[in-house]
């Protein structure tokens, strides 16, 4: 399989490349969360949510899109800054599109929020210089999800579980998606919300602030 | 960016061999559909609705997934003939995965719906020797996927809104899908179903019906 044999050294020199990018956020004491979901999971909708919660922080939004920049017109009525990467035909964000971005980067940020392209698979296998992924599964697509998907799961420390709004009218069941994320991975932690509603955000902005807090403090 | 130089070779050498599977599904005179959506649209429940209209006929099911076999599980429990192809990493189905089930395929068929990886993105781009391409969009997902997600409702000849059943929940506007499908591609056919009331399958499966039939036709 030639194929394999490419994507070592491709997977190889991202990650160099993702380890200075990790630096350079270093340097300006920015928490940095990769968020991956799949398509129409609600990664813009949880992102306002924390941007509204985060009022008084020095937020950047990396936007990743095949195609388009609707998502960022939405994040640009926030008081984020926001920088929009089209990959064109590319099914992720990797370290190096990240690191085309840093020129735009002209102040210091508390909290960097990158919305991957909306896809559970490839983005899991990129490093882009994060402290941490985020999962978010929403409850429509199934609480077998984790199970399908395993290597996000793996990988992520947080899962989001949103449209909570929905759960009277779909299959999910909140305790057995809780069991099949911890198959995956036993520290990860879930937080259930509904960007609709708004409920859970408290919960869940309270850990993120911690975070951010914690990283700022790692750098003083 | 070397992987865009290995990526093209790979592609071509797909396209090739989706030729001839193209000619070995023609042999059996089978109508075969590659079935697109994200994680969680429902893509199984929309192949168990088909199976269960087309209950007169010789269906086959392979199933894509990047591990596990609950959906052929849940297959096997219909008079569908399933075969499970684990991708273990990769995030779609090529030709050559596809042609690796060959051997097992030791009768006639009139229809082989193949279910791909969970993905709206790289299943997209490769052939697997397919009639055409059946995009599954759900209603939770959003009406403006189309416009993010191009390549695939380009591609795709048929487009299936699921889970009409929680239109009245969520922000999905069907006249608005279905212009935003129409960008992507003008002769695209949509149909609105709801795989867990079977709304709409009556009308989906005689389009389907009638295709499987003209393939029988042209083989004749």
């Amino acid at each position: 399989m030639k194929k394999v044999n490419v994507l070592k050294p491709v997977l190889v020199s991202n990650k160099e490349r993702a380890a200075q990018n990790k630096k350079f956020f270093a340097g300006l004491g920015a928490l940095v969360i990769n968020i991956i979901a799949s398509p129409g999971a609600g990664k813009t909708s949880v992102i306002e949510r924390i941007v509204q919660y985060f009022e008084r922080k020095n937020i950047l939004v990396i936007e990743g899109d095949i195609r388009g920049q609707t998502d960022s017109e939405r994040l640009r009525k926030t008081h984020a800054d926001v920088v929009q990467i089209n990959t064109l035909t590319e099914c992720h964000l990797d370290a190096f599109m990240i690191a085309q971005v840093f020129p735009e980067i002209t102040r210091k940020y508390d909290l960097v929020l990158v919305e991957n392209v909306g896809n559970l698979v490839c983005p899991a296998e990129f490093e882009i210089g994060e402290d941490f992924k985020l999962a978010i599964l929403s409850t429509p697509e199934g609480d077998d999800k984790p199970i399908k998907y395993p290597l996000l799961f793996h990988l992520a420390q947080v899962v989001v579980v949103n449209k909570s709004d929905l759960l009277p009218y779909v299959d999910f069941d909140i305790q057995k998606a809780r069991e099949n994320i911890s198959r995956e991975n036993r520290r990860a932690r879930m937080f259930t919300v509904s960007a609709k509603t708004g409920e859970g955000f408290d919960t869940l902005c309270a850990f993120l602030l911690k975070k951010v807090d914690e990283k700022k403090k790692n750098k003083d």
